[in-house]
């Protein structure tokens, strides 16, 4: 539900403040960062006029690389409109900084878990568990060495490492150009600081990824400060929930 | 329920958006790709005239080749009335792109897993769970070799794993050529970029399997330009639900 | 509940479909094909002169003989009167293929699972679970050899399995009697392609089990062609539920 | 809940249809063949005198011999003053066919499992478990050898055997002249086809256990033309509801 | 909830059914044959002046023999003024028999388990379950041998069974003596068909554990004939539920 | 909720019968003999000029001798003021008999359990759980031998039983004493029968542990004699639901 | 909710009755005796003029010493102003004493568990259920020795024990000054009966934790008395429900 | 729900009591000491200015540095304009002394746990629980040696060790200054009472980490008498719940 505080609850400079909790993950669940759902509220943010600068709370370990892409355009798209900032709170890492890239400023605390700029992915293998602790064992018929693909009952193949390999070093490309876009470092810059590595806010901010140690309030006063409203502003909280008519008027319209 | 979200709510150029996600299974089922409701809604967008054009968001691993082959056709049916779309999210492989191939354009995010063009089963035999981890054995009395066909408490037979096979290779060849037909590729070119081998988007709109790397906002602006509705379209979500009253009447009717 | 969609919504040309999904089992369970159920729903639509046609949508694997031997008997009746028609989904094999042996048209998708001509029986043994895993031993005092017929608890005997085996091959006499007069096939062509065989509806077609390949809709215009009403009929979808004020009024009555 | 079809909704010749599905237990319990409850239902039909024949549906493996019994007293009654009729569904075997012994006439699936004309009783000796598995022994203090009669924490004795094998025997005794007086047999014939031995529907009628091959609406006709009412009977289902009122009627009364 | 059936619902000469299903035990609870309600209704049934018969359907293979002598005890008081029958169901042994006993006549099926005249008492011994496979063990301190009298976390000691002994043997002869008053046998033919041993309805009829074989209707017509009201009875069933407005008046009162 | 029985309902001698079943514990806990519950009750009934005696029915086995001291008080103070009974149910043992001690008369079944007059305790070690079956070790820090008193993570030491050996023991000569009063024997007449061992109700009249055998009635009936009311009296059962009106002014007050 | 019994109803002299059950813990939880709860309701009946004297009923084996620290502040700070007293039930020990404490009057049950002065600590070590038993290991990183205090994963250290020692030892230091002021012993008197040793009742009040042997109507009795109001006062029951209109009120104010 | 308490329920003078009890997360959880939720009630205290004082209760063992620097910095602004005080409960260590650190005076009981000032991180290794418990084997692909930090599949390395010692070790130098600035003492003088160590209340005011031993209402009282108002002042209770209308208005709005 929509909540708002502010200096003036009748002041037309909004600043939308958007809070983006846990895991990064495609569609539409509730509880994590979900992808669909959050590009809307970027999106909506964006579109809505009275919205004049965006603030992005990122509490995450990242995610799904894809479900981070689609996030993260968003957040190039309003920043081409609008001042986007960004707050980390405890942990900013892997997925939670490639969506927080594009932000005009982006704002950690000095022991908040950030970086990480990097991919991996975890294939499990569960055949000694089916064969030997439960006794089934499986048989596969396919059109191709590939068919079953990932396929959790037996060891990893070499050309499926191969092609999760380049997936991943795909992907790793994708994410140093989305930090050296946004944070104006050259890749190689931003590979310094990347493979994985994680850094406090402090660390952080030493290496060019972060720009401003403080909290929540210290990024919304400097999106106020931005926009010209110190003392005249009021802040909307992200994702509103919709008002109940309007759920019946769609039900029958 | 059904949302509407659009660049002018009273435009009659209407962009339906049916969002599939998960697996692909037959029926009716609720919160997978089940054959049977998403046929229908898809039967429904072209019978539609006010919806002037289509758009598939796909996101599954696949799933059944049947009902894959079900939604498949409406797509197809879809696509000789209207432009139709499909725009991919983290995945769309196997029956996922199989349902995908009729669209005028396939749009993927630059990490989408598509590919996957290829078929397999696989047969779980649990025989020893229940003989030696439960105690339980079995007695099977038929009519022909066949007759306790895929058995699960019994290893399969060579002649059943031929049959599958054949069923399999089947069900590829049919596969080969509904991506042929769509993409305007030879059988013998899909097959090269098939036998269950996966893409990321980049790497399959290299290889002729996706048109244009982009997220589903990217895919209803290239359908509104399309229909010739830049700056004034609706867009429509699918699936709806139906109204209470018109249960209500069916009930009584 | 009912649902209706068609052509012409007032159209007296009524087309009833039957929506068989799941195990083939006796009584009135819901969620299954339970044949007391779908016998009333094949007899109301047989005495309904409004229904001009009747389609049997068929997924299932099968299950009980008897049960599927009610069913058939129901769709024998109603071909009497006016057209049946078969549309198979993912599978309709062995009891799914009993129950469709009736109709004038049989319509499978390609890669339909169907055939599996034959029938088999599985016995459980649970006497070393019992025994052994959980410590618990059985006595049991009885009047004749087979009085404790089918008992769990031990090993099946031979004359058991006599029974059993005898028992197996009337009912597959009485299938490959049910498939040569639905499919005007001699009993032992049909034999040549039972045995427990399953095919695809490709197969199935080649081998003269499947007359048309297509779906659901495909299925449904050729009983409208059939009945001369291709522009101008209505679908209406079995089962109905019943009103809640006739549930009212019987128990009053 | 009362549900009704028929040929003529207002017609006074009724056809009680009782539907009689699972294991034969003595009381009252859903959802099972419960002996009084049956019994009142049977006796109900029977003192109606709008209702002029009486058909059984039986889909049971049997169960309780004393149950059998209570039921088997009603059927008989209810044959003394109106034409009564079973209906066997996939299984109607030991005590399912003892209550449809006193029928008129019995009809059969081709494939329905009936006979199985004899008595057993199975014992469990948990002394194992609780012994082994669990580590708990007893002690019983009795006065009499027979105080602990079928005592489940220790092996039966010879004693309990014979004893429980002479009550076996005296039920079997019974079960055969219940058979003999209904099938109009012999008891040296009943004999013959009985000892526990299970029959298709097919084998039963060629050994004069059933009498005609069909079902339950072979069975309503057989009973409308019995009564001479071949177009113009009603036909009720059992068990009836209690109308609410009544029930509160009775609360107050 | 009390329901009723009868000859003449109007009638005068009314008979109380009295349900007793289950163990008997000590106390109010539901579901089974408990003293304290079982002993409320009977009592009820005996100072109610329109009851001019009680019947009391057994069906219960015993339980507490305390329990069963308060039940025993309201039936004598009942039999000193009306008269008393029993019909006994599946089974009326042990205790079940014992609360059989004071009845004018006692009417069994003939397959009826009943007899079981004796007592035992089983003790259960836990201690290699608490100390080997949980791993707790037990200190007792105690001021007498016997002040943990039956405590189950060590064997019982030859004390402990010689009290046990006692008190069973004790039970037993009141057993015999309740026999013996309500079937008019000396104490001394009553245990040459006691020591636990059972008996089927035919059996103890040949042995005067029962006067007639027939079910609960023979029983109510006897009960009618012998309060010379064949034809002008009324049949009352027990328990019955408290009207819910005496509930709140006695809540108030 | 208190339901009430009687002679006549209009009588003003009540008589007061207190049900107390179960485990006596302390505190005011539903289901079992809650010593500040069952205190109150008491207190209660002697304070209530329109109840002319009390009857108490104990079913129980005893449990804590403080929460048995406490209802034993209130007893005592009930019985200088009015007259008091108990009537034994099934048992009536150990804590069981010393609530029971003060009454005028005792009465009990032939076959009740009581008795038991003795005191024990017994300790857990739940060390070798702890340490072997979950791998979890403890570590104590205390200020003096006994501070973890009764811990029961290791075993009890010679300390700690002869602290609960003397405690045990002071509470036996405390409940040999309450009998000794109660009954008019003196404490080594007690002692005879004392040290835990059970009795039945025929030998504990023989011991002087009880005055009359007979059931709940027969105690109401001695009762009412007592108080020369045989044929003028009502029954009043305790424990008594507070009205909801009064619930609420309380609320409110 | 608050009840209220009484002498006199309408008296303006008012007894306090704070039950006091469970283990001592900090805050507010529900069902034990939680500090900050019970410390707000001392503090109520103190700063309450029409409350006259205070009996807290205590049933407790003790628990946190801060706790037990909390409510006897407050229990001292109300005796400076009203007398105190304390009814102790089954047990009163440890913390339980602790609160007692500084009462004018303690009066115990001959039987009460009490004393068990002294302080321990319990720490588990569950390394061996998480290396051995799950399979699961730790790596700890610190910047002190200890700051990984009471890890449970891993044993104790010597300097923690001495640690913990200390606070027991200081604990327990105050614990001895709280009981010499309240009972006006030496502490090396205290001292005498500590150590965590037990004492029933009896030895107690030998040994002058204790004053008065008796239940809570006799310390009612003492505190009437004391205030010099034996036949008009006013009991009122702790604690109190708010009523629902003033948490209304608090919502909206 | 906000509940009051004070000397003058009309006071102007408020004081505003924030009980913060448990571990210390980000966020806004319920139940424990989450930042963001706890941060804003500071603020919200901070910014009344009908709030002449701040009383924060903590009972917290500690948690995450992050959200303790939250909360911490809350503290610290709050204290720039009104005073602020610590009420300690049972334990205030670590992330609990952290969030005391800026109070104008700090309040602790004697026993209270507190200090623990220093940091440390544990991680979980359950390889061998997959690997060999469960028999799942897992298959890592990655861009660089830390891409997938902390991953729980496999021991941790000397990498990731020294990462997670740099990140605890910034952690203390923040978390000793925060308490060097908090309670005036130099940077060197907080690390001798600090690496960890554990206090007392007591010693803890020895050594300078505590001001005044006392409870809650002693920490009230010195708030009370700083703002010169010790007769007449309100106390009010956070966290506050928001009215039913205000957050209907807000869905409105």
């Amino acid at each position: 539900n929509k909540t708002t505080k502010s200096k003036n609850i009748t002041s037309s400079n909004r600043i939308a403040v958007i809070i983006a909790e846990g895991e990064i993950v495609g569609g539409n669940a509730e509880g994590v960062i979900s992808s669909d759902k959050f590009a809307k509220e970027i999106r909506k943010a964006r579109k809505d006029d009275n919205i004049k600068a965006i603030v992005l709370r990122v509490n995450s370990p990242g995610g799904s690389v894809v479900a981070s892409e689609v996030i993260w355009r968003e957040m190039a798209e309003a920043k081409k409109v609008k001042p986007v900032y960004v707050s980390m709170g405890e942990v900013a890492a892997s997925g939670g900084y490639y969506i927080s890239a594009p932000a005009d400023t982006i704002v950690a605390q000095p022991n908040t878990i950030t970086g990480s700029i990097g991919i991996f992915g975890m294939m499990f293998n569960a055949q000694e568990l089916l064969n030997d602790k439960l006794g089934i064992t499986t048989d596969v018929v396919k059109t191709g060495e590939l068919s079953d693909f990932m396929n959790p009952t037996r060891p990893m193949t070499e050309v499926e490492r191969s092609i999760i390999q380049n997936s991943v070093e795909d992907g790793y490309e994708t994410f140093i150009s989305r930090v050296s876009e946004g944070r104006g470092m050259s890749p190689e810059a931003v590979k310094e600081v990347a493979s994985g590595r994680v850094w406090t806010g402090n660390q952080a901010k030493e290496r060019g990824l972060v720009d401003v140690l403080g909290g929540l309030n210290t990024t919304i006063e400097i999106a106020a400060a931005r926009i010209g409203a110190m003392d005249d502003y009021r802040v909307v909280y992200y994702p509103t929930k919709k008002p109940w008519f309007e759920t019946i008027m769609e039900d029958l319209g």
